[in-house]
């Protein structure tokens, strides 16, 4: 596996690509919600609301058919398609597809390099996030939960662990040799969305469906989406033709893990896990699934980036300095795995 | 101003775009945030959440900073630009930038169209909405308001008003004529999100943030937002080259309009007005503003589409059905006013 991964890592340079500053061609871009349900609700009373400083009042009747948990996803289709299939980016918790657009520094992010290198990109918002919209209080039963400025600084392995953020930029504890563009971090939690934490059956219910419309596809997902993604390919495993998974938070049922024989998998992590808290924990989930795919006779394969010479990452792979690097790691895979043509 | 009108719809045919089916050539394309504000929340307990469904748990200090009131902003730059300054897209009230996007039944977008025409396109998510996030409830002092399935039918004159939309397509009461894709609409209804009455401060101070980052500029902005782009051109306008408001359910102050006089302004609204309980009078103030524009010396041409023969449209005349004939309409006012290479 070492030698394997040693010769990704060299001959990533080898992988053809259009680079920032050539024109991006694209045979088609456009974006569509798909999945979510109707529901009901009654017995409120009517209000009277005024929609804007100076617009007329209107009555809204809060009763009746609400349409819920349905997803945005907006798709780039490259002139000189070469990826063999779809390629579906599921952002991680907190987030939205924003994830892989422009980095909080201003270089091309994943949405932009995975469109160079020829692939049909769909980048979607998890259902209650971003244009995916949220569903009313008395659907959910629960409230949105807030990240603070420091939260992700401290369990992204941006920072040394808690209490590692400052408002004062030179008294922040950053992870020695961070490729996080922290100088960027404040525009990074502009990306920030509020989130529920028991939607997740609805979001997968859209992942699904999403799934169903354009795929045959392969995966790419981060962190919170490691538990959608892979629950999806359980449900779906002849829909799902290779799987990436970044840093995965959350992993699918280990009992379901055969399903997925078929399906090669490539599991990422970045840099400082032995120096956290929870992500050593939080690995082993992953490290677990990866096993238990094997075990049934699949192929899954796990890079540690410092293990083959890729130091510095944070849980925002796709954000940092070098995702650039990262990202033709996983283009060479794919490349493998047989899924360029 | 109706004979000029006329030649505006007769020559339309003749601006030159590429068509659905061309590629789309970008220089560039990506997203940032810009804007918002850090606030501090105090005196809450911690709490421990798990972050999906077998996730590790983590503990969440609710006291802290929190960044507020950001504006996400995606943009598409294409190759061959033609427009003169960039074309901000601003959405209406409990919608996105998905408004301008693909329709809901699959046709190219306003968005798509003007990228063909030349022009460098800026499409935002305000304030509360989609990509840009909402503010813990301790910040804003209210609470979202939520859409029924009938809501936007019966108000934005897609159907004959109160009652007119069901749940069965076959009793739904239609405007005669329509152009709004009626079949989709339970597509459309899955692009509303949630929307706070007492957030215009902030979403009008992030719009600002944007014209100060990325104009001199066309403004081209749709109900709701006809209160923020009139009063952020008021705040503005040097920055603001030329103003498109597409059925502004508010205007701006009538005592700052003459700060537009220099400010080429087209108001368009669509068909059925005079049927609807509360269209007449939000137009009448979208009309009383363009009066006090041209009062105060300045240009502001108001085009009810079907006084020159374009008849059928709803209040979301960018999805409806002859998107691209008013689109078209638009372009060659644009060309008229001298902003197109």
């Amino acid at each position: 596996m070492r030698k394997t991964l040693f010769s990704i890592l060299l001959s990533a340079a080898a992988i053809q690509s259009t680079f920032a500053g050539d024109p991006i061609t694209l045979r088609d871009m456009g974006s569509f919600h798909v999945g979510g349900r109707v529901v009901e609700i009654s017995g409120k009373p009517v209000k009277e609301v005024v929609f804007g400083a100076g617009g007329v009042p209107a009555k809204v009747d809060p009763n009746g058919l609400y349409q819920v948990e349905q997803m945005y996803v907006q798709y780039f289709l490259p002139q000189n398609r070469k990826g063999k299939y779809p390629l579906l980016m599921w952002h991680g918790g907190g987030l939205t597809g924003a994830t892989y657009e422009t980095t909080p520094d201003g270089r091309e992010g994943w949405l932009n390099l995975f469109i160079r290198k020829g692939w049909d990109v769909y980048n979607s918002d998890a259902v209650e996030r971003g244009r995916s919209g949220f569903a009313p209080p008395d659907v959910w039963n629960g409230e949105p939960n807030f990240l603070t400025k420091a939260n992700p600084f401290e369990r992204f392995r941006i920072g040394q662990g808690l209490g590692s953020w400052n408002a004062d930029p030179a008294k922040m504890k950053v992870n020695v040799g961070s490729q996080f563009p922290v100088d960027a971090y404040d525009n990074f939690t502009k990306q920030i969305v509020p989130r529920w934490i028991n939607t997740d059956e609805a979001i997968i219910a859209a992942y699904a469906a999403l799934v169903d419309k354009v795929c045959p596809c392969v995966l790419l997902f981060h962190s919170q989406a490691g538990g959608f993604g892979f629950t999806v390919a359980q449900a779906r495993p002849d829909k799902i033709k290779a799987i990436v998974a970044v840093e995965p938070a959350v992993a699918g049922d280990k009992a379901q893990a055969g399903r997925l024989k078929d399906i090669p998998t490539l599991v990422v992590y970045g840099d400082y896990i032995p120096l956290d808290s929870r992500w050593p924990r939080m690995r082993q989930i992953g490290l677990d699934y990866a096993d238990a795919i094997r075990t049934a006779g699949g192929s899954a394969d796990v890079v540690n980036l410092p293990d083959v010479g890729i130091k510095g990452n944070s849980h925002m792979l796709m954000m940092d300095k070098n995702n650039g690097q990262v990202a033709d790691l996983i283009q060479k895979w794919l490349v493998d795995k047989g899924l360029v043509d």
